[in-house]
């Protein structure tokens, strides 16, 4: 390992202490002001909620949900080797590509939501395919390494790698949610295999057993599930034994995207930008920014909620609940950028709906209600 | 009661048999190319349903969910007398005006999806709300009368009224969803105690207990819930011993904004538009035109269960799954508003995102899956 790789970096020490937890007192502001609107009270159920969310972290009662980014980053994962995935390793950079042109769930879903989509390479092994057509002029290229290692066989990656990959997410989260103000960050991912090592951190970050987390991915068959499922639980006991700390766990069974979305929620965070998870592997890397950064957790929002097992594991150790369940398990990012709307939204209706006052619209009878 | 009003008009039976079906070979179509693009297959859930609905009811595999339109309806309910809303009845008028100035929630909702939102009078009680102000000219003034009479102490309207307000729906279906070409058509509404009598229509029309249908509507208290729920069973159980058929159960529990909203989903449905529904009492209106025109189906979708418990049961008896579940109680369509973007996006899927052979993606490995 890695000498250098030792202690955490200042940096990275810094960043965590520098998250705050939502204002109470506008989130207050802002819940006094929709007990004003034209609407029963607490009508909008979830909605509500939300708006007083970015109240509180936006401080103000008139927020807003725009301009939001959906940040995909890409890196392959040693893990692929032992046949986890229905897919090729090599498809990690076709959908890169993919992504840069457009093409993608993602880019469709963001469009729709008017949501810009950046795409960040934190290492992925099949470079060629994003190579021509002036694609890399569009790609964030921060890659730590060439794919993580397996590590079914030893550690994936080094402390100092993780620490890199962490940092990834922090500057690019300075820049988007701080330079140029970013108010609404959703989490987005690529990478062949990476089911499988969010289950591994799953599991050792909540002491779930691989049998609960580890899933289909993109649609393993029967006989791949349970290979899955046995080499997952052997590896992160393993791994677990031999970590001294957090950031060991999360060398040793992380991935390079995983870990850079781990900084970038941190980054947005402190930032006071909201921050949507979107799928396993997003809310993963919720989870590894949650573990290492509690105050993280007031930032964080659960766009959706899909099938595969582990997803469902890693929001319930967050107490988040899901906005969405809508059967999704693509990720890329298209579940929170789906949510979008829902959070722009709940913005809106603290900026633009009226009053009873400004209407003259009647309160309750008195003695009736609202219950 | 009306003579007149005896047989269904033939304006009425003639569009009801004029409803067709999803056409299943343009859903197949759609289902295929969903299948080539670029995602594990089945890996959006319920957007690809949405999108194959949406391609069945257009006959193209590139459907489109816009124009999208929020249709409100208003009126007034004599069972309002009853104290079974925790609003005075002059809250019909007043929201009307907030609508037609833009200052609602459906209105800051449908603007964020992009969609119009039309106002639509069927039979409002405080007109001087919106008398001023150059409002008029915006409203849809078909008004079949000034409120239901008090369906706890007789017929709530003649069955003659029952047709004119469904006819009201079929007629602004008809220009809305024809005419002016309108794909997707959301039913709002507003008249204070409706959520009474969308609980006994429903309550009515699939056989449920009142106690199961009944419940707080925008929020009354204890004790009303409790007069509420009694009221309502006895007046259900002797209107439907009185009835004849299905239209005499619509007169004698109806409301004239249900009513005529049924009569516009039904002319939005056989102009193959899609037909959302919203809450408790939208969705109500969706029961009665399924009940009246089963072939309606198709083209229905929930945008979401809330609270009120006979909204689930109305649901159920279409076996219809909402798409949303954020604990809204508001009605006027603002759960439909939200639940656009999805439709819209299911759509654009179709339209936008690049095949495994535009993109060059590589499809599964053979034997791994996708399972």
């Amino acid at each position: 390992m890695d000498p250098d790789g030792g202690r955490v970096p200042d940096t990275i020490s810094g960043a965590l202490a520098a998250v705050g937890p939502i204002d109470a007192a506008w989130a207050d502001r802002a819940a006094a002001r929709q007990g004003r609107l034209t609407m029963p009270p607490g009508s909008l159920g979830r909605l509500l909620e939300l708006g007083r969310q970015l109240s509180g972290l936006q401080r103000t009662d008139r927020p807003t949900g725009h301009p939001a980014l959906v940040a995909v980053f890409a890196a392959d994962h040693g893990v692929a080797a032992a046949g986890v995935s229905a897919y090729p390793q090599a498809v990690t950079g076709q959908m890169v590509a993919n992504y840069l042109r457009g093409g993608a769930a993602v880019n469709v879903l963001a469009r729709r939501a008017g949501a810009e989509v950046r795409v960040a390479d934190l290492g992925v092994v099949n470079r060629e395919a994003f190579a021509g057509d002036g694609l890399t002029g569009r790609l964030h290229a921060h890659r730590v390494g060439d794919g993580t290692a397996n590590f079914l066989e030893g550690p994936a990656m080094s402390r100092a790698d993780a620490f890199r990959a962490f940092l990834v997410g922090l500057d690019l989260g300075a820049r988007w949610a701080g330079g140029e103000g970013f108010r609404v960050v959703a989490l987005g991912e690529m990478g062949i295999g990476n089911s499988t090592t969010a289950a591994a951190l799953v599991a050792a970050l909540t002491g779930a057993p691989a049998g609960a987390v580890v899933g289909r991915g993109t649609g393993v068959d029967e006989k791949t599930l349970v290979r899955k499922r046995a080499a997952v639980g052997v590896a992160v006991e393993r791994h677990l034994r031999d970590s001294a700390d957090v950031w060991d766990v999360l060398a040793r069974l992380g991935g390079f995207e995983i870990l850079g979305l781990a900084g970038l929620a941190v980054a947005a965070a402190r930032e006071r930008a909201l921050v949507v998870l979107d799928g396993f592997i997003s809310s993963t890397a919720g989870l590894v920014a949650a573990r290492v950064c509690p105050a993280v957790l007031g930032s964080l929002v659960a766009a959706h909620v899909g099938p595969e097992p582990g997803h469902r594991v890693a929001l319930d150790a967050m107490a988040l609940r899901p906005l969405l369940d809508l059967g999704l398990r693509l990720g890329e990012g298209t579940g929170a950028a789906l949510a979008l709307p829902l959070i722009a939204s709940a913005a809106d209706l603290l900026r633009e709906m009226a009053t009873f006052d400004d209407a003259g619209v009647s309160g309750p009878v008195a003695g009736a209600g609202p219950g």
